[in-house]
Formats: C-alpha cells, structure tokens, sequence
C-alpha cells in the first residue's frame, strides 16, 4: 500500500484522522480512533516494559509540557531550534529549503551552511511546489516551537516541549536522590512533543503533535559497565559515517565486538546499539533485513552529540529508509548547559567519592511513526481459493488492540454467558471487546482486519458442557476448550518481552538492585 | 496535614515536584516523579475502567491537543473562555477578582455580572494580596486559552485545548461510524489540557497544565434508556440550588426514586450520578460523608449546561470541599455550534428513521486533584507501641505505585531468586517493584510510606522449601505461602472495579452489545 491507501485503511477502521476534521482539518495534526489508541497504549507499555525493565534503577516519570524561557535559552532551542523555510513570492507558500533540494536529488544536505543551501536553490532554479512559479525568496531562519505568553502580565514566555527529553534533565536533581545517589540511572518519559513544523508531511511522519519515548541514561563516564561480553558476537546492521564517505550507500552486520574493539565505540554504546535492535526485531517483529543504523557525520549530527545512530526501517509506503528510533551519546552537554543555566552545580559525588559531572546516553522512540511502521510491516492480504482477498493485521499478540474478541454466536441465547466470560478474562488482566452483532463470519473478518488474535465464540455447545472455541487469527484454526482454561491459555500472549527476548540471559544492565519504584 | 506538608511528604517521596525547580519553578506546572507517574497511571487506568466499561458502546479516543482558531470561535471559547483579573498599579502582581473577593468572605461570587464585581471591589476596600496597597486597577477579561502561531505564515492562529471535551465532539462524525450509527455511545479522552490561570494555587487544584479524565455520552433525548429502577432506592447526597437558595449549606441523601420523581431529574442524570458516586467511594475510597453533589444554580453554571452538578469531596488539607469531578448535562449545544462552526450538519437519523441532533451527558474527573485527594485520604499515621509514628498509605491495591514489592534478604544470596520471582510476576500482569538494599525493616517501612500492599521476602527457607513469605502493608501480618502460589494470591487485588462495584447486579449501561473495540 502507498501512504494514502494506509491511511485510508486506517481512517475506516478508526486507527486515527485527520484532526478538526470537520472543519477541513489543521495541518499536522491526527486523532487516534478507538482502535488506534488502543494500539498507541499498548505501544508505549511494551517500550517502557523493555526500556525501563532493563534495570531497576531506570525510572519512568512524568514532566510538564511546557518549559520557562531560561530553559530553553540553555538548551540551545531559543537559538538553534530552526529550520531553513523559503516562501514563494508568487502565491506565499512556505517550504523547507532542505527538504525542497532532497527532492529535488540533492544530496548530503544535511549539516551544510545557509549560504550554501541558498546558492544551491538559486543554481539549481527550483520552483515553488504549490504554484510551481520561479519565485522562491531568500531562505530563512525559522523556530519550530510553540511559543506563548505565560501568566496574565504578557512579560513572561514559555515554550512547549520539543522534545521530552529536557523534563528529564530538569528532574536530574531529584532522581539522583530517588536513585538513591548511585551512577548509572535512567529517565524515561512517554509523552507529547510540540514542534512547528514549516511542512508537515507524510501523515505520522512529520507532526505538529507528536509522542516521544525516550531514556536518558545518566552515567559515569568513566564507569558505566554494562554486560556486553556475553553480546560480543552478536551483529548489528550499521552503515558507518566513514563507510558512506568511501560511497557505501547499504548497511553491513558488525559484531559487538568489530565494534568495541573494530570502531573504537564505547561498550556501552554498542551494547545499547543491541538493546534498541533488538526491541524492533523481538517486540516490534521488524524482520532484520528491514532495519538499519545510519551513523551521522560530524557535520550532520548535532554538535552536542558525540555519537549519533539513526535506527531506521524500511517502510515502502514512505519511500524507503525511515528514522523511526536513535541513540544519541550526548556527553555532559545537557547537565553542564543547565548547570550554567540555573546556576545550580549538578554535578554530583559517587561513592568513591569522585566528583563527576554525569555523561547522558540517549534512546529515542517515536511512537506514531512507529505506529504506523508496524501497521505497515503487519498489514497482509490473506489469498485462500474461493474468497475474495482479505485484510489480516498479523500484529504481535500484546501489540493488538485487544487480545481477544468474546463473540456470542446468538445474542440473545448466548449473550449473557458471554458477558460473563469476558468479566472474568477482564478480570485476569486480559484485554478484551465484546461483539454481538452480524453474523460470525463478518465478526471474523472485522476482528482480522484490526489485528485481534484470537476470538473466543460462545455457542449452544457452551450451553451445554461450558466448552467454548477459541479461533486463531493468523492460521483460522480453531480449538474447543473448557470455559475456565481460557484465561491461562490466552495470558502468556498479552506479556510484553522484556530485554533480552530469550530466556536465560543476564536481565539486568546497571542492576545495582536497588530502586524504590 | 496542611497543603505544605503533604507538598513536603510528596517530594520527598518521589510523587511530584515543582517543574523547572532549578530555575526556580514554573508557576502551576508540577513533574510528577516514579512514584506519582506510577499512581497517576493507575489512577487513570481504573477510571477507565469503570467509566469506559459501563458499556461496549463507550469508546476511548485520543484526539489532538491543539484546536485551530475556527474550533474555539464554534465552542465559545475564544469569546467567553475568561477569568476577570485585577493589577496591581503600585506592585503589577495580577489577582483573580472573583478570588480575592471569596477570600474576603464574599459569597457566590460566581455568576455575578463584571460590574458588581467591580463594585464590591470597590466598596470593601480590598487591597493587593502581594504588596497590601490599595491600589489595585479596574478588573479585566483576560483569556485562559495558550494561543499560538500555527504555521510559518504568522497568520494562522491555533489554541491548546482548554478542556479535552473539544476532542470529543470534533470526532463527533467519525465516532458516529464506530459505533455503527446507533445511539447512545460514549466518547472518552485522558490527556493534557492547558489554562494560563492568572494565579495557580493550591499545588495540584489550580495548574496551566493538567490531565482531564471525561467521558461525552452522545444520545437521542427522547430515548437514553439507563437501567435505573434496581438502583432507586439508592442515595447520594446532594446539596441542591433551591435548597442552597433556601439558606441550606450541608448536602442531604436523595433516592434516585426522589431525584427523578420529586425533583425531575431526567433518569438518565440521576443515574450517572450515581455511577459518579460509586467510583468515588467504591474505587477511590473515600467514605460517604466526605462526598456531596453540589448542584449549580442558573447564574452560576455555564449558560450551555441544562444540569450541573460538582461532584465534591472534603478535602482538609485544602480547607473544605473541593470539586474532583462534575455531571454536565449539556444539551445539543456542541454539536450545534460546531455544525453551525464548521458548515456540517451533525445531526443523525436513528434507527427508527428520526433524524435527531444528538444531546451530550458530560462525566469529568480531574485527575491531578483526584490524585492529591487519594493521597490524602489515604496517608495515615500508624502508631504502636514502642515505635515512632510511622507514615502508611493506606490506598486500595489496585491503585498503588505497584501491588507487590519483591525483597531478597539478602542480597547476595538471595537476589538471583527474587529477580527471577519478580520476573514471573510481571509476566502474570503483575506491577512488581524490587528493592535489595538496607534491612528488611527499612525496606518494609520504605514500601508503607508509598502504599505498596504487598511484600514478598525470599530468604534462606526459600531455598530450602520453596516457599516465601507475603507481608501485608496495614495489618503488617506474614503468611509463608509456596512460589508457585503468590501470583494467583496476589492477582484479584490488581483488578481495577467494574461499575456497579458489587457483583451480580445490571452491569451494562447503554448495553446494545455491539462493539469493535
């Protein structure tokens, strides 16, 4: 499917639309119907599952959206948080010149200077991609985040977030009291992110609103152990900054190893190069050949980053290799720029006594691209002789909107025992809907289409010796069984895989033990 | 305890702290810490439980937080969404007019035209509540929305949502396809809305951003068939307008019988409030008599709200009864003004062939404050002989931090056991935390103070004989029970309640039985 079939597929079965729809929509903006939000939650609780459960001293916490103007003047988004925007002199419509060139097949233009990016526009005559007029003015320095008038005097500024990732710095303080005064620890925040993007585009892709998750890991620089030995041969696919500058354009598997001790990462890098890796292969059911780490070059990373992956998966529906998660070795920056900022000192002394101002390593995770990736890597048409082809969402178990459907055969004969047996599932933690209307058959295809794995029908059988069917999505077999086994056959399907997704392998990464929550 | 100490307690403790606190705070915003995260989480999942779960025709959607211009001019907000705020000329710190004048003693203040407001300003003589001058200026209309530049032109306007309602009724036309062009379905939203309150207070009662918890009930008002009549000899106590007008000040128990047959109270709005009462004294536990339905006069409820009641509850940390959610009866307006708004006709033709504008049954919860008034219901001070005071929250399980801590006695001989315990646990849906440092006691008291019911303690008989014991948090009482039996202890006290909270009563509300999630 291409993005405007996706997404009318995802508009009918209510995973999301555009927002204000009824008044012609705001650009960049979508609602998640009943289906889609189920899925976003249950996205969000199997990251913080793997992400959060790696260690006992990584805490998920909830900051406030919206950021002092101070803040944002340390962390460099007052002055550095811009896009290049160009607007048509003809018809007045605003694009970003970046973007404008990629598409245009310019390449690397990532990390170059204005100047150069406005040479290139002029030498290469591009037009305007609304009215198509050779009228583009000069580009221009534009922030992307929402800023406001906080409180009644009019004196005061404050942003939205751009990225979640500042409510965890700001809260640094505190955790290394609830983390009881022990390095390594991690912050996580799931939540909103604001940007005004001068072009939203590609429907998830690129939002006004957005939902980030993401870890700081905040860590001894010279001391953040972390169990990649027993990782060593274990490869990942990266194409290496260095690689692309001798015009490699295709990922090639590294070992840990080739990587420690090959490219001079450092071990906790590499290792966590594994953890995200394996987060879209094991959780999110990426096959390997779909996914890639792009590194950035100096001049395209940020210049607070000393490191800087992309995780990308390819995605045929957005034209190819999509960032869709990152791991980002950000040094001190954020804890000396804030420092600096509210003059207070963050640096902190460890148990050796060692004064040392905490590195951070960065995990990020966007959820609605995400969201869709995995619609799109899941989406099938079932073929069988003598059917017309059908949608079947073949999504993870603990992923799916609900992990099982309780269908009555006939309302009213069946209804009520039904509605008892989805009580009970309910009640042992298993998410589940109910559906009575239409005839089985459609019910099937209803719940196929949205991804529910397995459907339990209540019939005259069960009547009868309180035995029930439970049907499979993926294979439409089914298998009879008593009513009170339903529960523990259906519950190991709902678990979120936790770090490592095999059994038997060391669970923990700072594991020091010790954690309040 | 008073709003300082319960403030100092939920620092302390890792619920929550001023945002930005570094830089000196930001005024009305607060991060929530590991702890209060894994509360408000909860909190919100029960609420969803019981308000979502009243029916399968009640869905939850997670619509966009910005609104374009065109949306708040429909809604009423860009007009009428305003606090009258006094300056001060000799000091400039803004006030809330109708607030300094309750503060000075002046009752029902709300609803009072802009004029006598003025006037009583005036003629008490009321001075500035920072500088204590009288010398505060004529009071203004000042809009709570956050306005933006949406888009690169600066000539587009959007607003954050006030109120997550908006969200509810834009997906209005979409939601109606959901849920198969039948009524009556519900529409719920959890999430972020944002006011620029001219003077936040109170730490979590009056913030610039919060998590509203509402559920819009869109139905035919000639036919909203609630199951009431099992319920008529219920109670919930009211303090109704015309008993107020008659100089009344405490609530007094009505029967649902009362509330429809002597009052005329539609049946549907005596039900729900009775569901909204259930849900605070049956999930949230707060005893009957610190809960009252404070029913709003005409002056004093929003000119678009037929019924409005407050749903409050005493809160002495505060200084008295606080609303913590409310029951909005408010008509066809908002479909009404945003068909007018956005040039739609949304009204709909039923399955009778009646074409109807559907009305609205609004049920909002505030979950910041509901948090706040959980805490403080809940924190108690245990005392036994021989011991210091020790602090216990004493919260229902379902809604604490975690249902079960899981504790190695020690350490080293004991935490490989406990981690992989505490893993199976959380793989049977169980919140689980772990903590191996200082001694049992310690860890045991740490536990209390956060509200975690349960401890597992795995110790040397563990290795001997499989068994571990459970530590209940109030009765401080240990029973050994065998591993493999702790999950299916443990698990009924997850479980979030179902309306109506008893068993073997009506448990559908709206109840067609037709649902795709």
């Amino acid at each position: 499917m291409n993005t405007e079939e996706m997404l009318s597929f995802m508009k009918r079965r209510g995973f999301l639309w555009p927002s204000s729809e009824i008044y012609g929509g705001a650009q960049g903006l979508y609602d998640y119907g009943p289906v889609g939000t189920a899925v976003k939650r249950r996205l969000e609780e199997a990251w913080a599952s793997w992400f959060v459960g790696l260690s006992p001293d990584y805490y998920l916490i909830e900051p406030a959206e919206i950021l002092p103007e101070a803040v944002v003047r340390a962390s460099g988004h007052l002055a550095n948080f811009t896009d290049l925007k160009v607007t048509c002199r003809k018809c007045g419509a605003d694009s970003r010149a970046d973007v404008l060139l990629e598409e245009h097949g310019v390449r690397d233009v990532e990390g170059l200077p204005d100047s150069e990016i406005s040479d290139l526009l002029r030498e290469r005559n591009i037009r305007c991609p609304r009215c198509g007029e050779a009228a583009l003015g000069e580009p221009q320095r534009f922030n992307l985040m929402f800023g406001v008038d906080f409180g009644p005097t009019g004196r005061e500024r404050a942003y939205f977030r751009p990225e979640t990732a500042q409510g965890a710095y700001l809260a640094f303080a505190r955790m290394w009291e609830v983390a009881r005064k022990r390095l390594p620890f991690g912050v996580a925040v799931i939540g909103k992110a604001y940007r005004n993007e001068i072009a939203p585009r590609q429907v998830l892709f690129r939002l006004r609103a957005f939902t980030q998750a993401e870890l700081q890991i905040f860590f001894d620089p010279e001391d953040f152990p972390v169990p990649w030995e027993p990782w060593k041969g274990e490869t990942v696919p990266v194409l290496r900054a260095e690689d692309r500058a001798r015009g490699e354009t295709s990922a090639r598997p590294y070992s840990l190893q080739d990587l420690v001790q090959g490219a001079h990462l450092p071990p906790f890098y590499a290792f966590h190069l594994l953890v995200l890796y394996r987060f879209f292969t094991h959780v999110l059911g990426h096959p390997d050949r779909a996914i890639r780490f792009l590194e950035k070059n100096e001049k395209e990373r940020a210049f607070y980053n000393r490191i800087h992956m992309d995780l990308e998966v390819e995605l045929p529906s957005l034209g190819g290799f999509k960032e869709l998660g990152a791991l980002h070795y950000r040094g001190d920056y954020d804890l000396r720029r804030h420092g600096e900022g509210s003059g207070q000192d963050l640096s902190v002394t460890t148990v050796g006594g060692k004064k040392v101002l905490p590195h951070v390593l960065e995990l990020t995770f966007g959820v609605d691209r995400n969201l869709w990736g995995l619609l799109e890597r899941h989406l099938s048409q079932d073929m069988r002789e003598g059917e017309e082809p059908r949608t079947v969402l073949r999504m993870p178990p603990y992923l799916a909107p609900a992990l099982v459907g309780v269908l009555p055969l006939i309302r009213k004969e069946h209804g009520e025992l039904s509605r008892g047996l989805a009580r009970e599932l309910r009640s042992q933690g298993i998410p589940v809907v109910e559906d009575a209307t239409q005839s089985i058959g459609r019910r099937y295809a209803r719940q196929d289409e949205i991804g529910i794995p397995f459907a339990v029908t209540v019939d005259g059988e069960t009547l009868r010796d309180r035995t029930v069917t439970i049907r499979d999505r993926d294979t439409r077999s089914q298998v009879r069984v008593p009513l009170g086994e339903v529960a523990e056959r259906l519950r190991p399907h709902a678990v979120f895989p936790r770090w490592p997704g095999d059994e038997g392998a060391p669970a923990s990464v700072a594991g020091t033990g010790q954690k309040a929550l």
